[in-house]
């Protein structure tokens, strides 16, 4: 935190700084409204009580590890502990079962949450005041937070018609450093990013390695969504296709398990890196870093977790496939409400298919904004987030991100309704004022 | 984190940034020595599985509170929730119980231990690269941590037998305006400070508070302890003396019930603050840092928190009651096997008698640093922390922290008759060389 420090402001003049507690708050002022606004999970899958029931499962399962009596291990899992964690290695088996991720259990700091992960890599690769990250817009807005919080400079970069994505960040990069800037890292989610629900195909994530791995930049691969595919191939992850050292791996259990535990973590490459460091240095800088953010990720936190991996043989693929045939259903519900909402408005609002993940966006014939936001609250009863609280430019100002996670066929068929009456009566408002 | 940053160097030589980690690490290299190193409670109190059972309290609790059915609520505790949290009304009741510190629960932010909460403090208080803080020396290493990683100036005062402590914060704050420094905040540990064991006179809170306000300077007063007293009387907190708005307050349960928990919290003084802004001002950026670097503290903790306190009567009395005979216990066993190990050595090594905490200091007649520590844990088997590890100047370089909290009288005994050894060696090879 510095001079550099500056409220970014947004294409619709509210602060980025602003939108994640908007996010996280504008529920509990709106308990009526049907809510498309927040990606959070399912909370009726969540089973706390009997999750941890199973921890007696992590204390075995560590006692036998460290060589100790079950109970001075109980113990110890509510004292102070290793920094890095101590579930590195049922984290490591999870990844290669389930994301065909291979690491070893030393490559993997275990933070509070990933939004813990992303701010400690971002504040470690970015020291110098001309150090920048580059990212896609619109972008997640933990990032651009991290980024606002600590002064750091964010550069945007898309892909259009004619420019694949991979040339648009060497442009990027290439500009950046004209003006005496250092990019230093790529904050990506290529798997169902947030908030557009798009995902890079394999060429793509093979081009962007090869322009990372020539210009030592570091890759931080955000991966929240990537169990939750609904529809076509798995594509390789970055981390797996990665053969230069880029790509930091950035995890977490709040989707596929819950929020409530806080449980992430990221993933450095070993040997040499993208920028010149060892992967073993950057290590050793957030392990440090985290010493002095959270001390350790809370270990009742990691047994609830690891005691879960455990009971579960090391994969999360059974435990989750209920909720994920819970959120293509409701994906394919609000695809349908969509075209039966606005059949006869196909020139003037369109939306994509998401194959996974919690969000789709909408491109809508007006702006969307706050105000519009706080319309569709207040009047319509239905909450949605507007595509330029993510942008870091003039893009999104017409788009709408509904998130479907953690909502039911019911009510998204009536959240689309809703919503359609906010669109058409704004829209037929708008007809009448041009053909005036 | 920024250009300013930088790795600090011990008087010893060592890294500050890396003593947290031999901290929470040391023990893992020589699990057979006895250790006074670290200030870890003593974990055969946690009683985890029993603590958890409680849970449903809080569930109850929380769907009272909301209006929401049992069910709702319990899924909700695995939820993001409220970036402030979710059990600030507890935690203000046990404030008022326990530590005679009176506020409202819209005046908390839970933290992901006390940690953050210190780090989110400072990185707030301190935007401006001239931007400072002030603490005595020897400090706790989790404050000198969070200035070394975000490279905030930390410029250290003493109180001497001419000097009242108040006297020198107050020249220490005009030298640094002397030098267009911008003093900001001043961290105390009043009650049983670590690592030095001593506590702030009623008198001497007063005066610092004085001097706080009349240079609007913001007190953090960190309070671990508190609660941990052996003999003699309570002192107010700084907080509860405060009229000015000068102090914000730290509190944890790591040392009441667990570290595992990691939860803590912050308490900002209402209406106008020393400094200028507003307590809500404050509130607000801890809220919008807090989300971005941890999102919000794990509600699972917070719930196992908050249903000890509902299950408590809101006290925590009773509860640490066993805790604190333990301590008092170890407490009284190390200061007699000082006695007994050092007689005839009264001149040459001396110690104090803490009425509460963790901690005391041994003074002894030849530098200890952390090569001696080192020695200690290899040739003698046990530990013990320098205290040039936590000095910011030339202090402390013939000082040594020993930690008597998560031991027993037996190991205390063993423990002092190996460190005796090594003094006396130590004393005795450099009375030869004297003599040579």
């Amino acid at each position: 935190m510095n001079t550099r420090s500056v409220h970014t402001r947004n294409t619709d003049g509210s602060s980025r700084l602003d939108v994640m507690n908007f996010l996280n708050e504008v529920a509990q002022n709106y308990p009526s409204a049907i809510s498309f606004a927040s990606g959070r999970p399912a909370e009726q899958f969540f089973d706390i009580e009997a999750w941890i029931g199973r921890i007696p499962l992590f204390v075995e399962h560590f006692a036998r590890q460290h060589g100790l009596p079950n109970e001075t291990a109980r113990n110890l899992i509510g004292q102070y502990g290793r920094t890095n964690g101590i579930m590195c290695d049922l984290i490591a088996r999870q990844l290669a079962l389930d994301e065909g991720v291979s690491c070893h259990p030393r490559q993997i700091v275990v933070t509070t949450g990933c939004q813990e992960a992303m701010s400690l890599c971002i504040t470690h690769l970015c020291r110098h005041p001309d150090d920048i990250i580059l990212t896609r817009s619109p972008a997640y807005i933990g990032i651009t937070g991290i980024a606002d919080m600590n002064g750091i400079g964010i550069v945007p970069f898309a892909s259009d018609d004619s420019k694949p994505l991979a040339d648009a960040l060497e442009e990027a990069i290439r500009n950046a450093r004209s003006e005496n800037k250092r990019p230093r890292a790529v904050y990506l989610v290529p798997d169902f990013d947030n908030p557009t629900g798009s995902v890079l195909s394999h060429l793509e994530r093979q081009q962007i390695i090869e322009v990372c791995a020539r210009h030592g930049v570091v890759i931080l691969e955000d991966n929240p969504y990537g169990m939750f595919r609904y529809d076509g191939d798995v594509v390789p992850t970055m981390f797996a296709l990665d053969t230069k050292g880029c790509v930091v791996y950035l995890g977490t259990y709040s989707k596929s398990i819950c929020p409530g535990l806080r449980v992430g973590f990221a993933v450095v490459p070993e040997g040499e890196m993208s920028g010149g460091q060892s992967g073993a240095e950057m290590l050793d800088a957030l392990s440090q870093a985290k010493s002095f953010a959270t001390v350790n990720t809370s270990q009742i936190g990691q047994a609830i977790a690891g005691a879960i991996l455990l009971s579960e043989a090391g994969s999360l693929r059974k435990l989750i496939t209920p909720v994920i045939h819970h959120y293509r259903t409701n994906r394919d519900a609000m695809l349908h409400s969509l075209e039966d909402t606005f059949s006869g408005y196909e020139d003037d609002v369109t939306w994509n298919r998401p194959d996974g993940g919690f969000f789709l966006t909408v491109r809508l014939p007006f702006e969307f904004g706050r105000d519009e936001a706080e319309f569709c609250a207040n009047e319509h009863g239905v909450l949605t987030m507007p595509l330029s609280f993510f942008a870091l430019g003039d893009d999104g100002r017409d788009r709408v991100r509904l998130a479907f996670s953690n909502s039911d066929p019911e009510r998204i068929r009536e959240g689309i309704a809703r919503f359609g009456a906010f669109v058409k009566m704004r829209s037929g408002r708008q007809h009448q004022q041009r053909s005036r």
